[in-house]
């Protein structure tokens, strides 16, 4: 019989909520050679604790895209307060990642699988005239500053075109050099990931825009919540509705692209500086 | 006789109104193999009107200090209207220089020499308690993440100390490699280039703190409008004033600290991230 304070009893499932700016970072995902988040973030645990567990994020940001508070879990056999891993990981840590929290959580807390709901965030910088198109250095990593003059009640209208389920095959990253399951599947909640037939089925919550004043101009800000999302599906859907939002496309369009199936159908990809993951929610036990 | 459509006579000098992120340079001066803002400009005329006057700044910034408006002027002799040059300047510089305003101006203007007051903002993220000491990474960039409290008040009572004619000699730099003069004086006004005996004696207009609100934290930021600064002078009253705001200092130590003509008897050097040049006027003809 084994004693009860064997070392498999001290493995405990870690929660991280962590911001950052992904401006000099590959994105999420750990690449050799390639300066990401999550593997600046092994590395630090590395550096801590001597083990270098791969953090499992709630889904893979793009490079550029930014976070305000992603996910990470990850399972570590070093017995540490979870305050001091809070405070040794930010000390060690660029100031581009900042650890909001540290937490345990029961074993069977999985960062991607557990997770309930996500939001994200897109940030225009909102053009008042048509020669004003001076963008500060102060916003330039954190928004898209679009050159056409856009209609907030038109992009409203596009907006609510996503509200409920539906096949989003349509806004999903066509990437060749991608499999159909990476390249299309972030953040993937509703599957297991031993799900042989994704679906591009997700269900979005809230979808609308909003005016928000900034000290260096004023922004259009589109925010989403929904159980998942699909590779590059928040930057297609921001790039098709500026495309309503200036004209060149109709709201009517939308159900249409919707119906499609197909990328071709939808708007340009929106540029990834602009996006930011708000927050990832799970029922908590 | 020359012609008067001779070359000579289409001479014009330019002053460039201009906003930068500083962090990824450094500094304002062009260094071989340094990336500059001073040299981005420069390249940038080149590519434009294929001549590469060197842009005088009002003043030198150090590596990692922002301008939110930053004055330069140059001689040249391309005819092209100014707002095709601003157009053209904010297309081939990279998106943390912008190119506010581009006029041309009678030939006796520069940027340095003909400036009568400056002024500079510096960023102290606010911390509400102890433990608060997460900055946000899209703060980072921008402020002085200070770890103590700060007490306002006394902060408010030690800015008011510098306003006036003083000598500043305790708050300028003395970087060993430099020479007296590049090392202590940054953005000369009431001296002329060739004068031998660079006086430290600046005066201060106004010197004052406010609390600031933002997306990403709460700033105090303290604002100093002076008709010129010593090399390093913002960023040695900040560190100072910090050092009576956490009560390592009195107030009443200012004085004395002036009087000293000594760095030594001064705070430290507060970080260059947080340090903003506001802007520079000039008495318009």
């Amino acid at each position: 019989m084994p004693e009860p304070d064997q070392p498999i009893q001290r493995m405990q499932t870690w929660k991280l909520t962590l911001a950052y700016d992904g401006t000099d970072y590959r994105g999420w995902q750990v690449q050799p050679g390639q300066c990401t988040v999550q593997g600046e973030l092994q590395s630090a645990l590395g550096r801590i604790t001597g083990k270098t567990p791969l953090p499992q994020g709630s889904g893979r940001t793009d490079a550029g895209v930014h976070a305000l508070a992603q996910v990470a879990s990850f399972v570590l056999s070093a017995p540490i307060p979870a305050e001091n891993l809070q405070r040794a990981l930010n000390r060690t840590l660029p100031p581009s990642i900042r650890i909001l929290e540290a937490k345990t959580m029961a074993g069977s807390f999985h960062a991607r699988h557990s997770a309930a709901a996500k939001t994200y965030e897109y940030r225009v910088r909102l053009q008042k005239s048509e020669n004003a198109d001076i963008c500060s250095p102060f916003l330039a990593r954190y928004v898209y500053a679009y050159s056409s003059l856009l209609d907030l009640r038109l992009l409203e209208e596009a907006a609510l075109c996503f509200i409920g389920e539906h096949d989003f095959l349509s806004f999903a990253a066509t990437d060749p050099d991608l499999t159909t399951r990476s390249a299309r599947l972030e953040g993937e909640t509703a599957l297991s990931e031993e799900d042989e037939t994704p679906s591009t089925v997700r269900t979005i919550f809230s979808s609308g825009w909003e005016e928000r004043s900034s000290e260096f101009g004023d922004l259009l800000v589109y925010r989403v919540r929904g159980n998942g999302f699909l590779h590059h599906m928040v930057r297609n859907l921001v790039g098709t509705m500026l495309d309503v939002g200036r004209g060149h496309l109709a709201v009517e369009d939308i159900a249409r692209i919707l119906a499609a199936r197909s990328r071709a159908e939808a708007g340009p990809t929106a540029p990834a500086r602009g996006l930011f993951l708000h927050s990832v929610e799970y029922d908590e036990p």
